[in-house]
């Protein structure tokens, strides 16, 4: 009966008011589980989830990063990350254009796939591609025995548990850190970052968890953006480095359960073409997490300031700078400059969140949108 | 005196309402002009303009290029174009990007710096610090002279004349053809395309102008298109491979002189978060001008009609089946299919201009913007 429904709908919710709202809070845990396990004496170890030998490793000469959606966004922060750890060129590609374009694929390529549900018809398509043109295949994906599990070579499992949200946000945050896991692994067997560094890196991940718990302790300021913005129909993110890839995800959780035209840019485009669109009263999210960039994100900010933009501006915590160049500051725990990411789109998801509420809209089942893209 | 400014302003536009509309013009010119003198006897030869040997050639491993703006759009053809004429890895990136983030730079990396003036800020950063990084530059610049065309290693001229108007046109079809002659080259020295398909790359080079004459000469459609989207403030612009390379650049034109807010997509990302935008009478222009992709992307155009969208198809020519779909269709002149861009900007161009006309704000200097970002 539907009285037995709403009681089982709302058991599983868990006492929030919507899945989403549900799935972000456990994102501490689902940090927690995806590293179980995977962290031994201080070191990555995933020589149970890949079975490449240790030459196998060492000759990898170029990854591919291959996703859509939510998983692409992960890519992107991928590409940064596992550059920068191990030195290998990495590209991140949108799978629906992968898998048509005729990539350059070498038997020294490693392809890594990321889908949550394992089922997303174009990364699944591209999977197969990339193993008929001879390359290694590795996944990431949050459910066993799914369809890209089991087609690859290897496979890093997420372990966010059932993501229900039609807007991915604990998924994401376990994607990013089966990347992490994945960089730090091969970063030590190649030997391209120290052991010190490494312990560091190691040290600062298991702290992410708490560090989480933090951000989604004191959501004041970010309930009372959301509702300032949920007026609006346009919006700008603006980000550089790995600053914009989580400004693209921020942006696109905002479009899907809002439906408020957002828009992430590289900060350092916007006199290319996009300061035309900045108008009196226009929100503008500007993150500035970077520290080796924090000066040409300020200099930017004050741009869209100048032009009558009302900025948000999010900042690590301590940060005495911000607060002069915006309207609003919204700060996070200081962790690594790589591992910023997992922090930094927590108050983006509750932005998207709050303001779905303020708008009215369903914010587990957006309208158009499926969970899972099975077909093409 | 007022009087003799204005008529040398006026004879300066030659007969045209505005530079951004003679320059548009201007193009099957400037496309003839930057490829004069580079295709001797039915080949292309770069060498007066790149002194790299046929051993330096054969022996690079890796292209980046690196621009902002418009010459970023191109430097996206680029990368397919390049990768499927000479099959070296093509990295394109955002030159405000590219300077700060460590790219993955070996002694066998040719970086392509792309820059209408030859002066812009990051494009130029981004070359000092790849040749201090030991990679070869080469420049694609319309400015003889220019820091960009004084610092690299080779330069390869784009003949398109000076560029007045803030939104680049002439300047962007120039670079596709620098690229094209470029791929063509590379091409012949590696051997990784046959003598014929070369000759035939070289023929349909030389139809162009012509070709983009034709797209010019009959714009009566565009500019009705022009008319209803100029009272929207949202538009959607739809592609794959190399279409939804130029749609983007189609999308900056708009953005850049009519302000309204445009964003461009590869269709296939559709189902992964935009289609929640899509509702009654959003305007959305869809490119599909590619044969390999043209029924992936009629089932894209498919979604975004069922949601109540308001759909241009662009085309090409003897297309039986877009009508079907879409509100009005316009075609452009067939050629191959990897030179496609450099006809189907032509309509996006003129679209964003009549629509500037039509919401009365000035065509040849937007708000907020420069021609040339000589800061950062």
């Amino acid at each position: 009966t539907l009285h037995v429904d709403w009681d089982v709908v709302t058991a599983e919710k868990g006492g929030y008011d919507h899945f989403m709202l549900k799935e972000i809070y456990e994102q501490p845990k689902a940090i927690r589980d995806t590293m179980a396990g995977r962290i031994k004496d201080g070191q990555v170890d995933l020589s149970r989830e890949i079975g490449m030998s240790e030459d196998q490793i060492n000759n990898i000469e170029r990854i591919h990063i291959v996703a859509c959606g939510t998983a692409y966004h992960a890519g992107l922060v991928g590409k940064y990350v596992i550059e920068d750890l191990v030195r290998i060129p990495v590209e991140t590609d949108i799978a629906s254009e992968y898998r048509y374009r005729n990539p350059i694929i070498t038997p020294n390529t490693l392809v890594v796939v990321i889908s949550q549900s394992g089922e997303t018809a174009d990364t699944l398509a591209a999977l197969r591609e990339a193993k008929k043109a001879g390359a290694r295949v590795l996944a990431i994906t949050n459910v066993v025995g799914s369809s890209v599990a089991r087609e690859a070579d290897d496979v890093i499992i997420t372990w966010a548990g059932p993501e229900i949200a039609v807007a991915s946000t604990k998924a994401y945050t376990s994607q990013l850190i089966a990347i992490y896991l994945l960089g730090a692994y091969f970063a030590r067997i190649r030997g391209t970052r120290a052991e010190s560094e490494l312990a560091d890196i190691v040290t600062a991940l298991q702290q992410l968890p708490e560090k989480a718990d933090q951000v989604l302790g004191n959501t004041t300021a970010i309930q009372q953006f959301a509702q300032e913005i949920a007026r609006h129909e346009d919006l700008f993110f603006l980000g550089r480095g790995l600053d914009y890839a989580v400004a693209l995800e921020g942006s696109l959780k905002l479009k899907e359960i809002t439906y408020i035209h957002s828009e992430a840019y590289a900060a350092g485009e916007l006199k290319h073409g996009t300061l035309a669109l900045i108008e009196e009263g226009v929100p503008v999210i500007s993150l500035a997490t970077q520290e080796a960039i924090y000066d040409k994100m300020v200099s930017n900010i004050i741009e869209v300031k100048a032009r009558g933009a009302h900025v948000l501006g999010l900042a690590l915590e301590g940060d005495q700078e911000l607060h002069k160049s915006v309207d609003q500051v919204f700060t996070i725990p200081k962790t690594l400059p790589l591992l910023t990411p997992v922090l930094a789109v927590i108050p983006l998801q509750l932005i998207a969140y709050y303001a779905c509420v303020a708008r009215g809209y369903d914010v587990d089942k957006p309208r158009n949108l499926a969970k899972s893209v099975t077909v093409e």
